[in-house]
């Protein structure tokens, strides 16, 4: 129930000509591959003029049959976001953490596993883990979208903090946490769209009790 | 591969007399009854001469073929140790979080739900949910014991302390994460043999440190 499978991807024009990064947008020092085909993942990667912090999503076609692309594109990111069930996949090592080593010598130098209703796991450039459960949401209306709000939350988190270290990656991750508990209680964008910061402020402090001993 | 599924029981003598528990045992103030058939548990409760907290651990089976009894059980214990499948196979939910709940509603007014190697979730007698990851550890060997290590290590944590309250249990269930990754690094009980308290305080610590943000 918590795993995403996709049988098959149709790239339409994409396929034709990658996207173009408009000028304005080139200099983005903070930057997110959303899930899509690792060459143009690469490609839109080219245009960019020396990002600061490079974080890629990917996800289980790419896995088996772009291989080259995905080991190219893991070269270039300082960071891949991917689920439990790809990491398992791009290993074939069953037990996360050291399936999060496995894909830190694949090249990018933080590892960030989402487990849907079971948190996140991740593995910074120093090998130490950070983990976190995920908020038990008890109202869950519709999954979707979760894996985009975890990674704009995280993303947005640390472009506001400007710098990739990991004290605030550790943060950005609790943001993507909370954030994305928050979107699942609602269908398609109406979560997102009503959400407000103090909602999601609110929550991170949740969480943080909710572990404490 | 996180999942333990039991096809059938030889309950062999104890099918034919429940244990007796010996006098100088009766008046244990903290008691965990180890998974058996509901109606052994009730037998060896009713043995005993009003116990301070009571937790009590359940499997597969009993809630598939001894429904009754195990809802009896269910009406006499403070506390429900159970595994995630079986959560959702009790209460027929999906969700954890609801699953807790639901299982609230039937009796004990604590919830302790183990996940594996995704950590616990569990919902106090206020309403309030407490989470934690498992410990990451690169080193599995054997699984088995890790649920018994885990409530083992709880119920001498809350025994130690005295008193089954909330901050307490907390630390009980930290305890019992950290006790649990040490127990599936060695085989059988190697592994409970050879750990110490200072290797188990130290693990604490780390996990304390591993959620930190």
């Amino acid at each position: 129930m918590s795993q995403a499978l996709t049988d098959a991807v149709q790239l339409n024009v994409l396929a034709e000509r990658p996207p173009i990064v408009p000028e304005h947008f080139r200099d983005s020092e903070f930057v997110f591959l959303a899930n899509t085909h690792p060459s143009l993942q690469i490609q839109l990667l080219d245009q960019l003029k020396g990002p600061k912090f490079v974080a890629a999503d990917t996800m289980n076609c790419w896995i088996e049959n772009q291989a080259e692309d995905l080991k190219k594109l893991m070269g270039r990111i300082d960071a891949l976001i991917l689920n439990d069930g790809e990491a398992k996949m791009l290993t074939k090592i069953d037990h996360l953490a050291p399936a999060a080593q496995e894909l830190q010598k694949m090249g990018p130098k933080i590892i960030i596993i989402k487990k849907g209703s079971h948190g996140v796991i991740s593995l910074d450039k120093n090998g130490n883990f950070f983990s976190l459960p995920a908020y038990p949401t008890t109202n869950v209306k519709d999954p979707t979208g979760a894996g985009d709000a975890f990674a704009g939350a995280l993303m947005g988190y640390l472009a506001s903090a400007g710098k990739p270290d990991t004290g605030y990656l550790r943060t950005a991750i609790a943001y993507g946490t909370v954030t994305a508990s928050l979107v699942i209680e609602g269908f398609s964008l109406s979560a997102v769209a009503s959400v407000s910061r103090s909602a999601i402020d609110a929550r991170l402090d949740q969480l943080r009790k909710m572990m404490e001993f």
